[in-house]
């Protein structure tokens, strides 16, 4: 699928000088081979791969260093990489260059306890964190579905299943090491939990997508592992009634660790996918955590609200392996889409409204779809507002690619109308930057550009992401 | 108290044409007397004023467009002002210029209680934003103490006692509206609860403290009013086991809405000023949010920690008024500090540290005002690592402000030197301005400028804050 209104330049090859520093640098772990490249230039989304001109994999922030100096002395730009999940063309070279891979910088570099904080390199993913933190007590809750680095996280600002009681990458970033354009190291923050003391330049860099500078390391909370953990699922007569009763649930302060809606599409999809067996109806997955007592008291509670929305076959998952079970079904959500549709990819969007709005969004967008003749299993994280519409094209087949298209527009500009977002937590990165204007207003774009331009004046960082590049600065 | 290292300068008097047109859009909303002008140069910290040469007091965000416009054409600093209980001269008028009073914009915009959301005026102050939820279920918990607007506690990034369960002001806003000093109207974000479109503008004024932008509207998150709520009080040996208990609570995971310490000193001027009967030893203050159980069942887990630590006196606030009279003691400790002396003023520390190092920060900070013959009761949110040192001193002893000044300034090294901040809630102001470049770095510094001239190149905004004016900008 062509990425959208994007040309791809012919680049001028990279300057011999810097190839030859590079090399000098890194050895064999600079590459411009071509399947090195290829892999280093797609996602996971269905936009077509746009290599960048060398891959540099480096094992330190002195090396970050070293190659971004380099890339600044030879105006080349730059591509952070971390574990190429990303399902918005951030990694795409649209202008080519030297991509970055930190995933080699994978070591965890202190782990406090008292402090529940964790500082990593930025190639740490949180499964493997997660299993370092094991025995602690404690643990890293963001929880995309993949297996992302935290770096890339940090720079998408992405979230997940547990949102809506851990919070995104917003509230769990402590403190990062990044490095701009030119090769300076900026400390972002402290280990502090909390600081008044300057600009928040933590929350600056946090979804930036790589377009201000590299991660380089990062500090981030760390949460203790709940006592006790209770999952459920649960059948709606239809999507309001779902979102009604997660309403009532977040008014009545129930901490609900995840809950996540599933439509009647998603459910058969994963049915035949990961073999569960459930109602074919629009359906809540829940998590709880908390103590024994506390989780006792939860249930009971969310099974009256479920009740007054008319929900059904409300069933609970004690044991670990059926929690597991559950869980790992909602995390087939997106290949289970897939595999609806032999040979298919996918344009997913994104959008997230307030919930007040959500079952409303959902309905319209599901309407919107049969009338485009297009099929999309939606589920998402409803406690956020913010939901996933997987659209299932042939890529080969340009009506089609269109039609999804013109949904995922008109879905974006609705949640945009409702006072929401084009995206929760994939970002803008290639194919979003039309609705900026239309979300925050021309002003706020003008400063984000003129703070883009003060941070990297050459625009070297991750260009033609967030905005096209070439858009005027202020 | 004269303010560090700064020369008040000998302004120019405003400009006649721009006199002539404010007075023209405002009429006896525009004042130039003396008592207006010092009321609005000084906040409740012990600088010696230093009051702007005019006030605009603004009704509407089109008032704040032209005053900022005028201001602007004129190359004329522009203050906002919200309630002015700043603690670190945000408010004085370092270069002159005209301070913008936003207090008269007090209107509560729209509640939305399935959003658990609230759009406001800058001007709407904590109490009467609670007073006015009052039967909605919902309550807005940041509680700085000091009855503050919304548009100043963002402003300053404020916290409070709330912190360690809800967040800062970081955490509860999310969306701004707010004036660039050339008049410029940004909206920083939308009502959605998350979102990765761009960078994140609404933690960048954050905390800005009115040197990028004026606040002029804001929409903040709301919380579920607890089913139950109950307040202890208890003594420890020392500090370090009443921050021991801390840990460990937080540890379990025990939802703690408010977790304060108070020092013996502290703990002795509450019982002079508000009357309590406190055991006089270190104490934590404890508030519990949640169902009669969950509360019933933390209150058990809390004793049993506080009793391995040596707790004593434990005792529940259960009924509403002890709790009331318990909390409004601790929002009296700075007043009650004062009154240990009569006829003094106050230095007051803002440090956070992590932690596990925060019975050590305390304890040498202790020893050190006593041998600088100093005294000064500690308080603070040792959740989040944050406590204040209320440095009794006589105005008129220039020796005695000079050793305050010194212990003051040592404690925000040991701060930073244990990977903390100089200030956790306050902000940096006018007095901490040597410290940013020692907690985060002169390349951080350098990025913070930048961010300053790109969005208001002339330093119109509250200028000689956070930076000294003439700062050279990158």
């Amino acid at each position: 699928m062509p990425s959208p209104a994007i040309t791809t330049s012919t680049f001028q090859p990279l300057p011999p000088a810097l190839l030859e520093e590079l090399v000098a640098l890194l050895g064999d772990r600079f590459s411009t081979s071509a399947s090195v490249r290829e892999h280093h230039g797609s996602d996971i989304s269905a936009l077509d791969p746009m290599p960048p001109q060398a891959v540099a994999f480096v094992n330190c922030i002195e090396e970050i260093v070293s190659v971004q100096k380099a890339c600044h002395h030879h105006r080349t730009p730059i591509i952070p990489y971390g574990s190429g999940s990303s399902l918005e063309g951030w990694l795409h070279a649209v202008h080519g260059g030297v991509c970055i891979d930190v995933s080699g910088m994978n070591r965890i570099i202190e782990v406090r306890i008292d402090d529940m904080d964790v500082t990593v390199q930025p190639g740490v993913t949180r499964k493997q964190l997660n299993a370092a933190l094991h025995g602690t007590g404690l643990f890293f809750p963001i929880d995309p579905g993949a297996d992302a680095s935290l770096g890339g996280m940090a720079a998408t600002r992405a979230s997940g299943t547990n949102a809506v009681r851990y919070g995104t990458m917003r509230e769990n970033v402590l403190a990062m090491t990044a490095v701009l354009a030119d090769g300076r190291v900026v400390q972002t923050g402290t280990r502090a939990r909390k600081s008044s003391a300057g600009y928040d330049l933590t929350h600056l860099l946090v979804g930036s997508g790589g377009t201000l500078a590299t991660v380089a390391e990062l500090t981030v909370k760390l949460h203790p592992v709940p006592e006790a953990i209770s999952a459920a699922v649960c059948n709606f007569p239809s999507v309001d009634h779902a979102v009604r009763t997660v309403i009532q649930a977040i008014q009545l302060g129930i901490p609900m660790a995840r809950i996540e809606l599933i439509d009647t599409l998603t459910v058969r999809a994963l049915n035949a996918y990961s073999k569960t067996r459930l109602q074919e109806a629009p359906s809540l997955f829940f998590e709880l955590h908390g103590s024994e007592a506390s989780v006792k008291e939860q249930v009971e509670t969310l099974r009256m609200l479920a009740d007054e929305q008319g929900g059904r076959d409300f069933e609970w998952a004690l044991h670990p392996e059926d929690r597991s079970r559950l869980w790992q079904a909602r995390h087939d959500a997106y290949f289970a889409a897939l595999a609806l549709r032999p040979g298919c990819r996918s344009v997913t969007t994104d959008a997230v409204v307030p919930i007040s709005r959500l079952a409303e969004c959902i309905e319209a967008t599901a309407l919107d779809l049969q009338e485009h003749d297009l099929s999309a299993p939606i589920f998402g994280h409803v406690g956020d507002g913010n939901f996933h519409a997987v659209i299932l094209i042939d890529p080969r087949d340009p009506a089609e690619v269109e039609r999804a298209a013109t949904v995922a527009h008109r879905l974006a500009d609705r949640a945009i109308a409702m006072n929401g977002s084009c995206t929760g937590e994939h970002g803008v990165g290639l194919t979003k930057q039309s609705y900026l204007q239309s979300e925050y207003g021309q002003n706020a774009v003008d400063i984000m550009a003129s703070i883009k331009a003060a941070m990297d004046p050459h625009q070297l960082m991750n260009p033609g992401k967030i905005f096209a590049r070439g858009t005027p600065l202020a």
